[in-house]
């Protein structure tokens, strides 16, 4: 329980920050549940993985003194069902996003459940600066001290990680002409994409899942992911998205009637220490609605938080069943945030704190989103369920000014890994990534929809939410989704198949 | 005439460095010409480019303080062919290599000439840390002062730098549907190489002269190079060959010998106030007979020194037409010195100079060699022409922590870019890479000689050296020559083409 609302905290206290003040630092949902969190919240089944660490360079593409430092990169090793060296059976690679590396392994069953299949190896990787994979000594405090201990956490880094770390562990299981296949979702997905991308000559193939290459600018519209997010709600009822949408307001008026705050106190049972503001309770509901229609999966999950099987039809059938005969707009805005915050019915009032600052500084993604990984997201127009807002660039420069003394570098991604005209670039370059998204998937506003060449897929699941296909296998799951992973499979097959071959005429 | 003296002291200290002692570091051609000797000699035609500036970062891959430093890069660049864009002509870009950009325009002539066929804009940018784009408020002795001024100076640093620049110059010249093709040689021609492949998205191709992007550890014998050396000899004369392999002998008996050294100094008209040792002499004819197997062009250039065509051949004419009779060995070797070091004649005497070791440090290369570029080469089997010689990484490893306190990367170069089975890495991956290599180059050793697919293509030409089809033609140009670069024109057209394709069909 100290676990669910230690979460809902740092939610709340990212969200109320994104949504309701000018400085719009958008997250994954990885990147909301803080290292500490994640390492308590984690309960691994014995015998999953065995956990290892190597020693990685602090700067891969500098030789000053400072670049030499070295830290423990973790990473997770499951080899229950690899075929072994001699057999050049294949290792299977999660290239680690934002968070504790435990945390996606258990969140990325197909893996698993595949590896028999394959006779692969697992190996999951921790990105550097999270988890426990922290440079200078393992010392959170020290790594996330300022610009200059943050500075070597960049997504190049991570991935001259995964290489050089892939590179080392096939040399000492004697496995060099065993094929790597590398896997990802979300932040991690487009890890795994770009890792292909740039080193085709460690890995012969990427599932990139739910991964947002180009949600940057100048590549997709910053109302894109809340236009999807309404969508959402939109497909269920109507009325749904009037209700939320018309929330809003309703709070606000609430908020400055005189009593108003006590009441909003009441009708969302918010615990008696707490004081909040309106924007704070409009902050922490949009958190619920965003991140619901992110992990809109057709089964009950656990994955940000307990939640049941396609929950946005749950919160509009929450809405849609409550009389709309009086202006019933807390009541029903209530009965969304207990689907999301309490689902297990266990809460008797939601804690809000009172540490968001603190919280905020936790997260290593807050520090990308400040260097390299600006992405125009969270702006909504009109149409939007939440209340109209203009994304500018210049927010989130004066934002990171203001926490890191840092300026952004916002077109650093497009220069490095590309985006314009994908279609066009990666028709003639490149082979073997599959992008899903599933068009529930806020995300997928961001992703690559459309197969690019033979080897370049993009599949699209009409139904699916964030990285949907990753996850452990249920008996729940749909028909569509059971194809979606047959279709996986298919083609990681293919890769694999095409290099034995490959292999054999080199001889 | 100072400008050769000073060439020859440097070529010299270089060389000696490198076949006297222990640390063997190889050096391109291009790096052996110090910044400031090539700015002196470099002779500009009138409005042949324009010279230009750009702020560039100093590290692309860290969001430390330090990296947001900036310095001026220097690019030339000539429109006079350029169609515009609004025709989406296309842009040549030169991905500058070790040395003074204007130095290797000025040996680039192949992309002045076709410029009109393709209406092409011209840009050569200048490789950081050469010429005049130094960092650290371009002051050369600050930014080459040690490790942490000069730890920014890298390959991947490089060609982040070049995807910035060109990014920038095509939207302030309005021409993002232009499409650019990069050039490069020897270093310029790896860089290019490496461009296409990690940054397909901004150049549709690349022409890789003379490139030995395979030239690293665990991919080819560190023997190779000097095999080369030693066939290209062998081929005009086996009499050359014996006659140059047991000079050395020749030369230490005669160092040894009471009055030996006044008679080197004689034999080899070294200038009275130089003090030359056995090792030095040998090293400085070695130079001569490395470089000129480079250079082994078919007409006369003046790219390292002034040369006669095929001087190879005219080395081992003169040392043929010397009576075999009695121990002739130093006159022989004496004449060929004479064709690298004084083909104009105006050399009185040679001077050696005693700067060597300052030298030395002038090069950016020593430095580049003793982080990245660790390339196996310089070691001398039985067969060679040179003393035997075992290349043994050790001994880099040893220099290189004396010079600059540092432990080089040798695997870096193939994590980051590969190598390992290339053919069958990028068969499945990339395309649009012309890879050009003369086999009388002893750096095609370590080029890519065979087709990898329709559009990864090897160019080899028996007879060829060292980037001799991005040179100026000349009306002396072999048959086979003028078929390379019809060769190299029709293919780059084939990808202009396409791309023009692609992008109607884009819409």
């Amino acid at each position: 329980m100290t676990i669910l609302i230690h979460f809902i905290i740092i939610l709340f206290s990212l969200l109320c920050f994104t949504f309701t003040s000018a400085h719009i630092i958008p997250k994954f949902p990885s990147s909301v549940v803080s290292p500490d969190l994640q390492q308590t919240s984690v309960s691994v089944p014995n015998g999953l993985y065995r956990t290892k660490f190597f020693t990685q360079i602090l700067d891969h593409f500098n030789y000053n003194p400072q670049s030499y430092q070295t830290f423990q990169q973790r990473y997770l090793i499951n080899d229950t069902y690899w075929g072994g060296a001699k057999k050049k059976a294949p290792i299977f690679v999660y290239t680690g996003n934002e968070g504790d590396i435990e945390w996606f392994t258990l969140n990325t069953g197909f893996m698993f459940e595949k590896a028999p299949y394959f006779n692969a190896l697992l190996v999951f990787i921790e990105h550097r600066y999270y988890g426990k994979s922290i440079p200078f000594g393992g010392n959170d405090e020290v790594a996330n001290r300022n610009s200059s201990t943050l500075g070597y956490m960049s997504s190049t880094q991570a991935l001259a990680d995964y290489a050089t770390l892939i590179i080392d562990l096939k040399k000492n299981l004697s496995a060099i002409d065993s094929p790597v296949v590398v896997f990802g979702g979300s932040y991690g997905g487009m890890l795994a994409a770009w890792f292909r991308l740039k080193y085709p000559h460690v890995a012969i193939g990427a599932l990139a899942s739910s991964a947002p290459i180009l949600q940057f600018l100048d590549l997709v519209s910053p109302y894109t992911f809340t236009n999807i997010v309404t969508q959402d709600y939109k497909s269920e009822s109507e009325n749904c998205y009037k209700v939320i949408k018309e929330s809003w307001k309703e709070i606000e008026d609430t908020a400055n009637a005189p009593g108003g705050i006590e009441q909003l106190h009441k009708s969302f049972k918010i615990c008696k220490n707490n004081t909040i503001t309106a924007d704070a309770l409009k902050g922490w509901l949009q958190t619920a609605l965003m991140y619901t229609a992110m992990t809109d999966y057709p089964t009950p999950t656990n994955f940000l938080t307990p939640l049941p099987a396609y929950p946005v039809k749950k919160m509009c059938e929450a809405i849609d069943s409550i009389s709309t005969a009086g202006n019933e707009s807390l009541t029903k805005m209530y009965a969304v945030a207990n689907i999301f915050y309490n689902y297990t019915g266990t809460v008797t009032c939601f804690d809000f704190g009172n540490d968001s600052d603190d919280s905020i500084d936790q997260g290593g993604w807050n520090w990308q989103s400040c260097t390299e990984m600006i992405m125009p997201l969270g702006g909504n127009n009109e149409e939007s369920i939440f209340p109209a807002h203009k994304w500018e660039l210049e927010d989130t420069l004066s934002y990171c000014k203001h926490e890191y003394h840092i300026v952004p570098r916002p077109h650093w991604i497009t220069t490095e890994f590309g985006g314009q005209d994908i279609g066009r670039v990666l028709k003639r370059f490149g082979s073997n990534i599959i992008f899903f998204n599933g068009l529930r998937d806020p995300w997928s506003g961001g992703g690559v929809l459309k197969n690019i060449s033979k080897s370049l897929i993009a599949i699209v699941a009409t139904e699916g939410a964030h990285h949907v296909d990753l996850r452990f296998s249920t008996k729940g799951d749909p028909k569509w989704l059971k194809n979606v992973r047959k279709q996986e499979v298919k083609i990681i097959e293919s890769w694999i198949s095409q290099y034995y071959q490959d292999l054999l005429l080199q001889g």
